[in-house]
C-alpha cells in the first residue's frame, strides 16, 4: 500500500499503479486471494496495539474539534470492534469467488462458441466517511473480487486509516501481491477527491458511502461512472387485512417498531407509514409503542385525530415530512383511501425499501409488481434490506440506482461480464 | 407520442410524462407489448408514402447543406430499407421478454423468502445521430423491455423522425398504451440535450449512439448514469503458430481482411495488427490482400521492412497510429517479440474487441484470461462483436464501459433486478 504523502504522488499516479496492479489481481487464483486475506487478518491481529494507538489520536483530535459523542462513537475502535473487523475478513475468505464464473455458453449456427465470463471491474474508487472499519471491509471485498481499490476516507480517521493501510500493504507484500492493489489517498483535500472522480481513463467505478451530500457531489462532478446509494425514503403500507385480529395488530406493531427503532440512523429505517383509513383503529397501538420508544410522530389530519383521541402524543405533519429521510426517531404518517393512493405516494417519494403489511395475497402481489424500489417486502421489517440479512454474506454499499447494481452490493456486484468468442477462423458474411 | 413544439413543452415535462407512462409499461403483459409492436409494424407499412416523403425533405435539406454522399446515404430511407425496419420490429416480437424473470430465489434461515425479479430500467434517454432506423429500433426495444424512452435524434433527420414518431404514437394509442411511452425531443438545440442529461430525478439511463465526441459530451455533462460505448481501438494479435502452413496463412489473411474491410466504419472494425516477429513471413500475403482492397498500411520498422521487401505498399507508422480508431481503410501494424508485449499494448490501447489468431491453445487461454475487453476472440473476425452475430437477436448499442452492460446491449441490458422479500412478520434481531 502506497503511503507516500500526497504532495509527492498525484491521485493519477496512484490510479496508474492501481491499474497495473489490477491486471495482476484479475488473474490471481482464489487460493492466492484467500491466502492474502488470511495474511491481512493475522497482520491486523498482530498490530492491535498500533491500530488502537492511532485510533486514540483520531479520537483525541475529534474531541478537540468538538465532535459530538455519536460521531466519536462512529470512529472509535475498541479491542472488541477490532476483533469484529478481523472476523469479517475471515468471513470474506469463506465467500465464493465470483471471478471466472461462466454465463450463457452456447454454440451458434456459425460454429462460434460464445459465452460470458465474470471478471473484476478493475479499479474501484471508494469514498467514505468516518468509520475506519470501511477501510478493511472494502479492501478485503475488492481483493476477493480481483479489483484494485483507491480508498478516500474521512479526515477524522486519517491516523487509523494510515495504520490499517500500512498493515494491509505489509500483508499483501508478504504474499507477493502488488501493494498498489489497495491504496489510501492520504490527502483529505477535496481537490484530491475531485481528481479521483474525473479519472475515467483509469478508474472503472466510484462507490460513495456516506450522506446525501457526498452522493450528490459525486454525481455532479464525476466522469467515472458512480454507483449511487444509501439514501432513500422508506415506506410501509399498512393494509386493513393486517389489523383484523389482535394478533395481527401486535404483529404490525412489532414490524413497524423494528423498522423504525432498531437502528434509526440506517438507510433502511422506516420514514413514512402509509395507513389505509380502515386500518386507523390499529394506529393508537402502533403510535403508543413508538412514542414509548422515543419516536416523534408527525401525522396527517385523519391519523392525528385517531392518535389524539387515544391520547397518543403526535404533531401535525407538514408537506415536508413526506419524502424526507429522517435518519432519526421521527416518523411521518399519512392516511390513504386505497392501495393506489399508497402506490402513487411511493412512486413520488420512494425507491429504496418499501414494505406492505397485509393478509390479502392480491394486495401483496399488486404491491410487489407495482412498487419500483431496490427492495420490495411483504410482511417483513424494512431493516432486512441489507447484504448480510439477504444472504449475500457481505456488503460494500447499498445501491439505489438501477444501472449495474440495485440494493445491497456484495462480491458479484464488484464484477462485470466479458464476452469470450472461440472460432475456427470464421468471418462475417 | 408527444409531438408538441419544444417551445411549449420542456424536456422535464416530457420526462415527467415518460415517468408516468413507465409505471404502466412496467406491468404490461408480454402479449400486450407484442400486440403494440405488431400495430407499430402495420402502421409503418401503411405510412410508407408519408415516411418516404418526409425523408425526401431531410435528404433535400442535407444536399442543400452540402453533406457528402456517405452522410446522405446514412439518413436515406428507401422502400427496401423501410421494409427492413418493419421486419426488425417483427423480429423484436419474437424475442423473449426479459421482464418478470426470477433470479436466485431461496428461503433463508430467518424464514424470509428472498429473490430478485427482472424489471424495466424505467425511463431511458437515447441520443443518436443521423440514421432514422434508430428511432424505430430503440422505440421497439424499449417497449418490449417495458421502458419509456425519450429520443433525441440528429437535426438532419428531423422530418423523418417526426413522422416515424407520429405513426408509433398512433399505434400505441390504438392499443391503449400511453403515447408518452415513446417521445421525440423535437428541438435540436444542444440546450435541450443538456437538460435531458441532467434529469437524474426522472431518467434512469442515458444511452448515446454516435461518435466519440457525443459520448464524451454525455460523460462530461450528465448527472444521469450514462452507458458509454461504440468507441474503441480494435486489435488482432497474430501468433506464428497460425502461419505454420499455407492454409493457416490463408485463413489469417481471410480473418484479418474481414475484420478490416467488411465494414470499416463500424466500431468493431480492426485498427491495429500486432504481429509476432516470427510471423512476419506471413505479412506480405496479408498486406497484399489488404492493399488490393484499398487499405492503407502504416507499419513499424520491422513490419515495414517485410512489406517493402515484398513490394507491398506501406508507410512508416507514427506513434499516433497506435491507440487510434480509424473508422476507415487504414491499418496500423506493430511487430512484437512476445505475447506479453502484445498484452501490454492491448492493456494500454484496447478494451473494445480483441482477437488472437493462434493454433496454440496455451496462447489462446492466456489471451482470453488476460485481455480485459468487452469481447475477446480466438480465431474469429472482430466483426462478430455485435448483438445479432452473438445471438442476442437485437442491439440497442455496444457498451465499452464495465458497469451494468459490456459489449452488445439487447433487451436484458435494458432491465434491472429488484429484490423481493416475503415474510411472516419477521423482524431483525
Amino acid at each position: 500500500m502506497t503511503a507516500a504523502p500526497a504532495s509527492t504522488v498525484s491521485v493519477r499516479q496512484l490510479a496508474q499503479a492501481a491499474r497495473a496492479a489490477a491486471r495482476r489481481l484479475g488473474i490471481l487464483s482464489t487460493e492466492a486471494k484467500n491466502a492474502a486475506l488470511e495474511a491481512i487478518a493475522a497482520r491486523l491481529e498482530a498490530g492491535q496495539a498500533q491500530i488502537l494507538a492511532a485510533n486514540a489520536q483520531d479520537v483525541a483530535a475529534a474531541r478537540d474539534a468538538g465532535l459530538n459523542d455519536a460521531l466519536i462513537d462512529r470512529l472509535l475502535l475498541t479491542p472488541a470492534r477490532l476483533e469484529g473487523i478481523v472476523s469479517d475478513v475471515r468471513n470474506v475468505i469463506r465467500l465464493p469467488d465470483p471471478v471466472g464464473l461462466r454465463v450463457g455458453e452456447r454454440t451458434l449456427d456459425s460454429g462460434l462458441q460464445v459465452g460470458r465470463v465474470r471478471v473484476p471491474l478493475g479499479v474501484l474508487g471508494v469514498i467514505y466517511e468516518s468509520r475506519p472499519n470501511v477501510t478493511v471491509d472494502v479492501a478485503t471485498l475488492a481483493l476477493k473480487s480481483g479489483n484494485a481499490v483507491l480508498l478516500r476516507g474521512g479526515k477524522e480517521t486519517v491516523h487509523s486509516n494510515r495504520v490499517l493501510a500500512q498493515l494491509i500493504g505489509e500483508a499483501l507484500a508478504a504474499c507477493g501481491i502488488p501493494e498498489a492493489a489497495v491504496q489510501v489517498i492520504q490527502d483529505p483535500a477535496r481537490e484530491r477527491m475531485l481528481e479521483l472522480l474525473r479519472l475515467d481513463d483509469l478508474v472503472d467505478a466510484i462507490i460513495p458511502r456516506g450522506g446525501a451530500g457526498l452522493h450528490r457531489y459525486c454525481v455532479e462532478h464525476a466522469t467515472v461512472p458512480v454507483i449511487v446509494g444509501g439514501v432513500g425514503v422508506v415506506h410501509i403500507y399498512l393494509d386493513p387485512s393486517h389489523t383484523a385480529s389482535e394478533a395481527d395488530v401486535q404483529a404490525a406493531v412489532r414490524v413497524i417498531h423494528n423498522s423504525k427503532v432498531q437502528k434509526p440512523s440506517a438507510c433502511n429505517a422506516l420514514d413514512t407509514l402509509l395507513i389505509q383509513q380502515e386500518a386507523l383503529g390499529a394506529l393508537p397501538a402502533i403510535g403508543r409503542d413508538l412514542t414509548e420508544a422515543g419516536v416523534q410522530l408527525r401525522a396527517d389530519p385523519a391519523a392525528l385525530g385517531a392518535l389524539q383521541e387515544a391520547r397518543v402524543d403526535a404533531q401535525p405533519a407538514t408537506l415536508d415530512d413526506f419524502g424526507q429521510e429522517f435518519l432519526a426517531l421521527t416518523l411521518s404518517i399519512r392516511t390513504v383511501q386505497t392501495l393506489d393512493e399508497a402506490l402513487d405516494h411511493i412512486a413520488a417519494h420512494g425507491g429504496h425499501t418499501e414494505a406492505i403489511l397485509t393478509r390479502d395475497e392480491r394486495q401483496a402481489q399488486r404491491f410487489v409488481a407495482e412498487v419500483d424500489s431496490a427492495a420490495v417486502m411483504v410482511n417483513a421489517s424494512t431493516r432486512f434490506n441489507d447484504g448480510a440479512q439477504l444472504g449475500l454474506g457481505a456488503e460494500v454499499a447499498v445501491s439505489t440506482q438501477k444501472l449495474h447494481a440495485r440494493g445491497p452490493m456484495a462480491l458479484e456486484e464488484l464484477t462485470t461480464l466479458k464476452w469470450v468468442v472461440r472460432g475456427d477462423d470464421q468471418v462475417r458474411a
